[in-house]
């Protein structure tokens, strides 16, 4: 048996999520389908499972398959039955303790919104939210950088065991696509909770349109109280990349 | 009663095309629906109907609809309804005569495709297919140029009462989208067969790569002999204008 590192850049809008669902189109289950036409008959761990309509630029995924298969092999057989949706970056060989999860120390999730009309083309891959300076999302922004239990910006029904999470850096920036502008928001932490990054968006774009003061969100944070449950749009965001010790 | 001329973008990718189909999300039920909130109850007619997974930057419909409402606010009630994969581009009270289709004296369709590694933001939007080099294409466009009848550059099963058309220009040019170096064909005629577009391409695209000769290309638009069927895949493909005379 050996064990593989696959990074893939998926279309999120193409699928019901990453998580297998029985009758449903799932990242998961696409793969794993492709793999079984390959013998391959293998589970599949991923770094993170990303929510319906969130895309990757730079998952992690890992599988065993059998010993006769090299990673160039694979990587070429497996390719074509993924695409158009789901397309690999890499394929290599690891250790066979190699985890996805439970080895990354980092991910970074980037979001990109624009408050400007938005072309049908790009409506699956940038969303659409007013929102105020990029001066007030940086303030917003700031109140969430930190080690804190963000039991509070975890969607209610998922149960982890811990939810202390630290979040290393959390930056805005103004981008251009063609003639639009868009402002792009990146959160790098050591881990992140089921729709954190679009619940925590979802606070800091609700402060910058001044329907939301900083000592709420500053009370949020701090397990005081629950004042913003606001779920930015899943279509903005990427998982754009995970962070491994070098080996 | 007053008539409206609608222009509107849409994203193919979403729909099983243009013409309304029972069970299906087709663009003409989409509009329909959506008119029919705001008890509109109106047939549309379209300057030409795209197949499933065919754009539109321009497509122009026009529709019919009580006197109290104005184009403005027609159009502001409508966007919300139709978004996001349809956007209105822009929304015009026009004579009760107007007819889309029939008053057009010319369209122009867009073609963007690349034979380089698509990522899966674009899958949708370009096609990929291998080609050879502009000018073996440009050769290749040239053939088609002019009046002929493209009889068998129409989809089998569709039966028009004439197939005789005017292919204006034919012409093709490099364009980068970000790093990825595509090509774009650009065509204008008076009317398109069903999927001519699509039929002239894979001619183009398979003399381009050695597969098919000036000659035979030429037989198949004299009706000599029907020597290729190959149909370009409708991810490149975008109806990007529609011309009619000046009021």
């Amino acid at each position: 048996m050996r064990r593989f590192k696959l990074t893939l850049a998926y279309d999120g809008s193409a699928f019901m999520g990453f998580a297998k669902q029985e009758g449903f189109n799932t990242i998961e289950g696409t793969l794993e389908n492709a793999l079984a036409k390959l013998h391959v008959f293998s589970q599949i761990s991923a770094a993170g499972r990303t929510d319906k309509g969130v895309h990757a630029t730079c998952q992690v995924v890992a599988l065993n398959a059998p010993k006769f298969w090299s990673a160039p092999k694979l990587l070429a057989h497996l390719q074509p039955k993924l695409a158009p949706h789901i397309v690999c970056q890499s394929l290599e060989q690891v250790g066979l303790d190699f985890h996805p999860r439970f080895c990354a120390y980092k991910r970074r999730y980037r979001y990109i919104f624009t408050q400007n009309p938005l072309s049908p083309f790009l409506a699956r891959y940038v969303a659409l939210h007013p929102h105020g300076t990029l001066e007030s999302l940086q303030e917003a922004l700031n109140c969430l950088v930190g080690t804190h239990d963000f039991k509070y910006f975890c969607k209610t029904g998922s149960s982890p065991k811990h939810t202390r999470r630290t979040l290393y850096k959390a930056f805005c920036y103004p981008f251009c696509m063609g003639r639009l502008n868009c402002v792009v928001v990146v959160f790098e932490a050591n881990g992140f909770l089921r729709a954190q990054v679009r619940l925590m968006l979802g606070a800091v774009l609700k402060y910058s349109l001044g329907h939301l003061s900083l000592e709420d969100l500053r009370a949020q944070v701090a397990l005081k109280r629950r004042v913003c449950v606001d779920l930015a749009p899943p279509s903005g965001l990427y998982l754009s990349r995970v962070f491994y010790p070098q080996p």
